[in-house]
C-alpha cells in the first residue's frame, strides 16, 4: 500500500502505512533460520517483530518526507533503529536491570527464551544494525558513515546505555528533576534524536542549519516521549500499555509524576511539544507530519 | 618508541612493541570519566585496559604492514576490534553463560562490578567500536563502510553469537569434530579472520585476489587459534593463562582435546598452521611477520 503525502490525511493511517512497510521490510530482513544458532534467530525474530510503535523508523521516514527526499530510503536505516530499540528493550528486561516479565503483551525475551539466549539476542541485534545502516541502498557512502557515527554515539556510554546505567544506580534514591532529565535524555532521548537525524541524512537534502533545528525538534520529542512513558506508567492499563503498570514506582525508580506530580509532568510534556513545534517553524507545511508526530507522541495513551 | 620492519627482527620485541601503542592508544580513546555513568566507564577501562595478547589489533597491524600500507592507520580500527574481544569476553563470562570468575589473570567484570554494570559495559563497547572505525582518520570513506560491513557480520548472529549461541547449547552434548568446527569458526574465528581484512583494508592497497588469500589466512589462523586455547584449557598454567584452568572440561563444553585427544588438537593445529602459510606464498618476503604470528599463534603458552 503505497503512502504518499498528498493522497493520505490522516495521521493514524500514515502510521499504520509505514508500520506495514516496516514490519514487511523487517520480516524480510531478519534471517530465518541459521545452522547455528536456530534458538537465537527465533529470540531475535520474537522480539523485534513483536508488534511495536516502530516510532524510530517513523521518524526517520517522516524527517525524511519533511525534507522532499525519498521517504523509501529511510526504511532500511529506519529498520537498523528498530533492530537497536530492541535489543536495548530485550536487555533493560533482563533479571539484573528491571526484571520485567512483560513486554509488548508477551513475556520478555528472557522469560520465553533464557536469560544466555536473551543476553545473546540483544548482542547480535546491535552489529545487524551497524550492518544494515553500511549497506543500505541508495544512500551515499558519506550519508552511510555519518549515520553510523550519529547512531554509534546515540547508543553508547554518552548516550543510551549510559543513561539505563545512571537509572539501575539511582533506584531508591531521589533525584532532582534536572537530573532526571539528563538521565532520559540519555537513556531514551538520544536514540529518539539519532532517528531524525538517520532520516535527514537518508534525504540527502539537508544543509547544516536544517539538521540543527531538526535536531531540536529531535531532542524535545525525545525526552517528551519519555515523560509520557512515565505518566502512562502511572495511568496507563496493560491491555494497552502491553508491559506490566507501575512497575517503574515499585522498581522504586525516580519519574516524572513522582518528581513533579502528576499534572506537573504533563505541563512538562507540553512544554517540550511547544519546543519540538518550534524547532519545525523553518520547514512550514514540509513538516506538518513531523508536527502531528509530536502530538502523537504527547497525546497517545500506549 | 618506534616500530619499524627494518630495525627489529625480534618477534617478541615486535610485538610488544604494537602492544604498546595499542595500549596508548586505547588508554587516550576510552572515556576517563562520564557525569552519567562513572562506575560503567571504570567497568569499561577495567576489562579492556587489562594486559591482553592484543592479537586483533596485531594482526590488523601486521596485514596492513605486509600489503606496504601505512601501518599506523591500522591502529584505530585495531583498537576498535580490541573493544569487541573485551565485549564478548565480559559477556561469555557472565553467570548466565561460561560463569567464570578469572579473566587476565584479575576478577571478571561482573564479579568486580555486579552483572547489570558489566552487561552493560559490553553493551557499551560494541557501538564505541563501530563510531571508531567510522571516524578512524586517514582511511578512505568506503574502506571505513568495507570494514564496518566485515565486523559487524564477524560479530552477528552468523558469525561471534550465533558461535557463542551454539557454544552454550552444546554444553554437556558430544559434538562431531566437524561440527566444532563449525563453532569455532564463528565464535572465535570470524572475528580474528575480520581483524586481517581490516588491515588488509586500511591499507588501501589490496586487490580483491590478495583479499581472498589473506582471508585464507584469517581464516586458518582464526582457527588455530581456538584449537590452542582448547590445548591451554588442559594444558595451561593459571599464572601464566589467567583464566581458571579446565574451566572448559568442567563446563561439558567440546574441545579439540576431548574430541581428538591431546596429541590430535595439536596436530590440526600444526595443519591449520601449514594452511595459513601456503595462503601467504605470494606475498614473499613482506609477509614475513605474518608468518611469524601464525607460528606465535599455534606455540604460544598463553
Amino acid at each position: 500500500m503505497p503512502v504518499t503525502t498528498r493522497t493520505i490525511l490522516n495521521l493514524d493511517q500514515y502510521l499504520d502505512g509505514i508500520r506495514e512497510r516496516v514490519q514487511a521490510h523487517l520480516e524480510e530482513m531478519l534471517p530465518t533460520t541459521s545452522e547455528l544458532a536456530p534458538e537465537l534467530i527465533e529470540a531475535i525474530r520474537y522480539s523485534v517483530l513483536a508488534p511495536g510503535k516502530r516510532l524510530r523508523p517513523i521518524l526517520a521516514y517522516a524527517t525524511c518526507e519533511a525534507l522532499r527526499g525519498d521517504a523509501h530510503l529511510a526504511l532500511t536505516p529506519g529498520c537498523a533503529l528498530e533492530l537497536i530499540h530492541a535489543y536495548s528493550l530485550i536487555h533493560d528486561d533482563l533479571p539484573s536491570m528491571d526484571d520485567d516479565d512483560l513486554r509488548r503483551g508477551r513475556a520478555t525475551c528472557h522469560r520465553a527464551f533464557g536469560e544466555a539466549t536473551a543476553i545473546l539476542a540483544g548482542d547480535a541485534l546491535q552489529p545487524m544494525a551497524f550492518e544494515l545502516i553500511a549497506q543500505a541502498p541508495g544512500i551515499a557512502v558519506d550519508a552511510r558513515i555519518a549515520m553510523i557515527a550519529t547512531v554509534a554515539k546515540a547508543v553508547g556510554p554518552h548516550g543510551m546505555v549510559g543513561g539505563q546505567s545512571l537509572d539501575l544506580s539511582s533506584e531508591g534514591k531521589q533525584l532532582t528533576a534536572a537530573r532526571l532529565e539528563v538521565l532520559h535524555r540519555a537513556k531514551t532521548g538520544q536514540l529518539l534524536r539519532a532517528s531524525v537525524q538517520v532520516g535527514a541524512l537518508a534525504s540527502g537534502r539537508a544543509d547544516a542549519s536544517a539538521l540543527a533545528s531538526l535536531d531540536r525538534y529531535g531532542a524535545a520529542l525525545g525526552l517528551a516521549f519519555q515523560v509520557v512513558d512515565d505518566i502512562l506508567d502511572v495511568t496507563g492499563d496493560v491491555a494497552v500499555i502491553g508491559k506490566t503498570p507501575g512497575a517503574d514506582q515499585k522498581a522504586g525508580k525516580n519519574t516524572y509524576p513522582t518528581l513533579l506530580t502528576l499534572d506537573g509532568a504533563r505541563r512538562k510534556a507540553e512544554a517540550l511539544l511547544e519546543q519540538a513545534l518550534e524547532a519545525l517553524e523553518a520547514f512550514g507545511p514540509d513538516a506538518e507530519r513531523l508536527r502531528k508526530l509530536a502530538h502523537f507522541v504527547v497525546e497517545r495513551d500506549r
